[in-house]
């Protein structure tokens, strides 16, 4: 990996690096959002609160929920509807994670216990629930059809993204092409719906709001095509998730479908054994790494990041230059360099 | 229980009895609802509408959507989207049962094995969420931000009911009150819903809407509480549920509540071994039916529910005279009438 260049930095060499470009662009804004989403996860059932916190406190990045600030602020938003349009987004991602966690038995999230470690599965499954209807209430305060049109379009295709995940699961026949469309589903859709639902809060016009979606879409591949390569490289702490999640449940990601192609029959015999069979002994998780070594699978994987990043990149030149411009163009490169 | 007068039966006396009454009105819209159904559970992920309509196909009796269909048409729509609508409701209903049946472990839903023992928690869960979903895009379709506010709100309060289940499961010292919380939200929130969005569509004024909410209220907990009866008292052939879920979960419902109030220290030891700890022998389940009986837990059951029925009645009575009116009054029979 030490061959590979990292495209991240070299775009934003002298510039404030990451997802602080945007954040310094509009804290202010994602202060609102939090509050907003502490005020709205609020329920008479304390459990609610409760374990939704557990999760949301836990400081994710909140990418999405910026990422419609970004997008309001590049289209010269200036009302106030885009904080309570950035906290539906975040409460929708929060319970695909309540409901994922269930569906992966996962234990670590953030660096935490899991909710459904915590509190169990069915607390999970319900306190999703209603964090999902909720995001509904809320987009019906911002009196747009059009923005309840594309979440519940882009709420459905998460579904779709995540059943398709399970068939492919533990399948080593899955194909890069159906790899794409499971990543472009369960992560890249609401990346776009995000980005384009800050366009049309401020009012847009339809190809800027393609633009956005397109943008959103391209990043969130680049997204997950680096988060699949930090579960079989990343360090557990800094990661603040289980590194070898996917390996242990057999989740086929693109390092595995490079490495299992690229490799000979005794190496297949293996990936079948521990990814399909799930006949996994102490030691495998190292030997899956040094077959993506051998096999460049990691490098390459991340190689495909750069191109969606290159494609984010290019759907921002449509925009006016400027702050909000910027700040998106470092999100990409913040999503690409967390690899590094 | 043979003491108990069958209100419904008497107030249905010489006329169609139960829902035949409400499919003899509005038999021609639910055929389009189901057609809706099956056209709009369509995925390109073909685990989607396999395991929907495993449990949609499994005929349930679709009570919800009638009442969406009857409410219309008591407040004269002649319209086309209360089929869509009507379809929505079912949605709601039916990813609640999927996220239900996992949350539950059951085994058997409408006499089949559950999705979640056929095709796993996970794909239940999500199949759930892309319904919910799904639901959503339908109401969009309608483009009535009134219809999504109730919609999104009955949905949450699900969530919520569900959540507040959980936390009385396994604890005896659970009051009437709090039941009663449970299942106003879990349960007559939806048909609440599905009355009120029935009369929006077509238009109808706000008293008249409340009164709808009512009805469907006050309908819908006579329904939870007859179900919760059934659970202790029904043969399991006809109900086409397992008999005794509640019991084996430690779910306490009306009936515990009732008999472990007026039993004796040992009666509340029972209790206590069988829902608090789930310790159970075989047995146990005939001993609870024995204690039901001796302290008429499950005939005061009933005679709450038709009282709530009778709630359900009255709001009736500010609706004009007609055959929808005769209808929906028959379903409130029907509710209550299952349980003879």
């Amino acid at each position: 990996m030490a061959t590979v260049t990292p495209l991240g930095k070299a775009r934003g060499a002298g510039k404030p690096a990451g997802l602080e470009r945007l954040l310094a662009l509009v804290g202010h804004d994602l202060a609102a959002v939090n509050q907003e989403i502490i005020r709205r996860m609020h329920s008479r059932v304390p459990l609610i609160p409760e374990l939704a916190s557990h999760l949301i406190s836990a400081g994710g990045k909140r990418v999405r929920p910026l990422l419609t600030l970004g997008a309001a602020k590049l289209c010269g938003y200036d009302g106030n509807q885009h904080t309570l349009l950035a906290a539906c987004v975040e409460f929708i991602h929060t319970a695909t994670l309540l409901h994922d966690d269930v569906v992966d038995e996962s234990e670590l999230r953030r660096g935490n216990a899991t909710a459904n470690l915590l509190w169990g599965n069915e607390a999970s499954v319900l306190v999703g629930d209603f964090l999902f209807s909720r995001a509904f209430q809320l987009m019906v305060e911002t009196g747009s059809l059009e923005i309840l049109r594309i979440l519940a379009g882009a709420s459905a295709t998460i579904a779709e993204g995540e059943v398709m995940q399970l068939a492919t699961a533990n399948d080593m026949t899955t194909t890069e092409d159906a790899y794409l469309d499971v990543i472009s589903a369960k992560t890249a859709a609401l990346f776009a719906a995000a980005c384009r639902v800050g366009g049309v809060i401020a009012g847009c016009d339809p190809a800027a709001a393609d633009g956005l979606d397109s943008f959103g879409r391209n990043l969130g591949i680049a997204f997950q095509l680096v988060d699949d390569a930090l579960d079989y490289a990343a360090d557990q702490q800094a990661l603040g998730k289980s590194v070898g999640d996917d390996f242990k449940e057999g989740k086929i990601t693109l390092p595995v479908i490079l490495a299992f192609r690229r490799g000979g029959e005794d190496e297949r015999a293996f990936w079948r054994r521990t990814q399909e069979k799930l006949e996994q002994q102490p030691g495998d998780l190292e030997q899956a790494q040094v077959l993506m070594r051998r096999h460049a699978a990691i490098a390459d994987t991340l190689e495909r990041a750069r191109y969606y990043g290159d494609l984010a990149h290019r759907e921002l030149a449509r925009f006016p230059d400027g702050e909000a411009k910027a700040a998106l163009a470092a999100v990409v490169d913040f999503s690409i360099e967390r690899a590094y």
